[in-house]
């Protein structure tokens, strides 16, 4: 598919995140002080929650879905709605459109923006599903004889999270306290961790509910799009608490996501795959289809006041299991899935060495530190340190992206309770 | 504390579990085809939510807080408001109330009610802190040298479980689908669940929210109240699927809660301290005073058609950790705790044989099957078992109950899929 051209001239560059090939879902502080549904296109935003006001868009006959500024309502209209609504607003930004004076007044920078919770997280689940990661991360923690889990090759391995930890890209994030022990202490102590870590990932959007188990194909149906999403890590607390029912605090205090919710429409031309099976899957795992997608992943970190050095480049497609993969084993048990449910790809690593998804892997568990382009070295995150995550398809001619999804690391509090005993 | 009297006098009865002490917080079906909020008082339900509508009881000057039927709503309006709402309730429902008369209106009898969900869980968290159980199942799967993980006596293990899971008691559990292989198989397979158990837990619900970490003080303060909980398990399906990173289809196809919610105010005489400690605690997880509670615990096995045998009685006391110092732990990352949020206690077990909360360890993985009375035996359920966990604090001349928590497991389907590929 060639690039698809728009009025707003910005969206015709080879460079944009946001062509009109692509016409992802946000939300922004509108002017007058409330979140309002956007949708990118360019260097703008245009703001579907003032369309719907103004009676220009219409999704139900008697309820407004946009008014209250995020976009679980729009997702819980269904796949239908999703198809009809993507086709108005092409037609609203294409080249050539009628309305085009008109609907300026309907664009707000993008760049001002501040930009909100595009949604409303139902459930978190994590999964750990991309082969190198988990081959790394297991040669480290159980030596290369144990590496992959005897049910790695036969399950999406994933684990529940936490909902509530679920923040827009922009949000600081602070550096937790918790039980670590090291492994020379006799005992374990309460402090802050010393290992923060990012983890690279996609995150899938279940848009559609489900009762029973679903298959694979009703599964991909069932996903309203994809966002970047940065699993914070505490490694040392992780390493502590892990065994043996899997993390919890390690991964409970936030989880980044970037700020547009890219379509799957959008994402369709970039489908492939999985790579070959190393051993057959169960048929309730096979896929009828192409289901992961080709989308180029980089993440850069930014010490406090210096130039960025990007640590980390690989793919998407690097995945062994699909979301889609993922959400039908995730019903296998009848587990009821809601509108709202965001599904972490897992650390997406490839086979290079600078394709590898967290400092974890990256400084080797610390023994190889990072070399940043400013000269210091990372084992893990410091204070201060910004992380960019960066994902995008590329078409010919244009890109298909998700918008920076950045956060900065604060200093752990001194005293977390502030004094209270 | 003695008996309360009230004019409903099934409420007098030294057997009925909710005498005026005691007011838990249900939700009902009412004649006019909705949710209602009710309070269990005797054999009868005071309908709040009908009180709320004729202006007898008000909690907000301006907005209906029981119209919608849940609990929910109440508990956002915090602590103070929870005790004026008893104060209120208690004066309605006491022996010598002037306005008895007008009141039996708004009464309706319990055992015709079908119960609903008294509050949505906004997520579910599920621990491992009963010395006993832990002791049990590691010995079984890691032997007894290696029964308690290193971490155990240090961290209220948790792990998040899924809240669309979540369902009242009375509702049927139909047995799971699911990846399992046997310990002679080469290859896993998707079969039916062969293992399914039962899990007698504790369940405390967060009413007040925080952002950052909370003391065990603090915690203890926003619990709103307590139920009973069967976390039901399918112990073939985990015993496959948890390395490395815990359960998760396991625990996915149901979590049933009693009917009633059991308000804190209504325990409070029944504080008991946890046990002594075998290895200090961290400054961050000591208890201010004894957040544990004296309730006696049973779990009934009646078998489709035949009478039920009580297969395992325990006491909420003999756990570990308590609900509050659970809580603490759930927020050191600064994981933000919502109000619904669901804390299960993890299975409780005591140092007795017939202690233990689950058929895992009563029938020892199988080896040991349990004889019921009707002569039948019972290593895992079996499809139109009836389970019935039961809950009492008992005071002088009165006990404060939960209400039965039942469910009957429906045998698997024969294709979970439906024919469809």
């Amino acid at each position: 598919m060639p690039l698809l051209r728009s009025w707003v001239e910005s969206a015709n560059s080879a460079d944009t995140d946001f062509p009109l090939n692509n016409l992802p879902y946000g939300s922004f502080l509108a002017d007058d002080g409330e979140a309002h549904c956007g949708v990118a296109i360019g260097d703008m935003i245009l703001d579907v929650t003032a369309l719907e006001a103004d009676g220009l868009v219409q999704m139900d006959d008697e309820d407004a879905v946009f008014a209250f500024g995020d976009w679980t309502e729009f997702m819980s209209l269904g796949a239908a709605a999703w198809a009809a609504f993507r086709t108005t607003v092409t037609e609203i930004l294409a080249e050539g459109a009628t309305d085009a004076e008109a609907m300026t007044a309907f664009l707000v920078p993008r760049t001002d923006a501040k930009m909100l919770m595009p949604f409303m997280v139902a459930e978190y689940t994590d999964f750990y599903a991309s082969k190198y990661h988990a081959t790394n991360v297991g040669t480290m923690f159980r030596g290369a004889e144990n590496a992959l889990p005897p049910n790695w090759l036969s399950i999406p391995i994933g684990y529940n999270g936490r909902a509530s930890s679920v923040v827009v890209s922009g949000s600081d994030v602070r550096r937790p306290w918790g039980q670590l022990k090291g492994p020379d202490d006799d005992l374990p102590r309460f402090a802050p961790c010393a290992r923060f870590d990012l983890e690279l990932e996609m995150g899938a959007i279940v848009g559609t509910p489900s009762e029973g188990p679903v298959t694979v194909g009703e599964a991909d149906a069932m996903i309203f799009g994809y966002v970047l999403l940065n699993d914070w890590s505490a490694r040392d607390i992780q390493a502590w608490e892990y065994q043996p029912l899997g993390p919890f605090q390690a991964k409970a205090t936030a989880t980044s996501i970037s700020p547009w919710i890219v379509p799957k429409a959008a994402l369709e031309p970039f489908r492939v795959s999985t790579p070959d099976r190393e051993r057959v899957l169960l048929d309730y795992l096979k896929e009828p289809g192409p289901m992961l997608y080709d989308i180029d992943l980089e993440v850069g970190l930014a010490p406090e006041g210096k130039p960025e050095t990007v640590i980390a480049q690989t793919n998407y497609k690097e995945m062994y299991y699909s979301s889609a993969q993922q959400l039908a084993h995730h019903t296998t048990s009848g587990c009821p899935m809601s509108v709202g449910d965001l599904l972490g790809s897992g650390t997406i690593s490839g086979p290079d060495k600078n394709a590898r998804g967290a400092l974890l892997e990256l400084s080797w568990g610390g023994k190889e530190p990072v070399t940043l382009d400013s000269g210091e070295r990372r084992s893990f995150l410091e204070d201060g340190d910004t992380l960019t995550l960066r994902g995008a398809a590329k078409g010919d001619g244009y890109k298909i992206g998700f918008g920076d999804c950045t956060g900065t690391v604060l200093p752990a509090l001194d005293d977390p309770y502030g004094g209270r005993k």
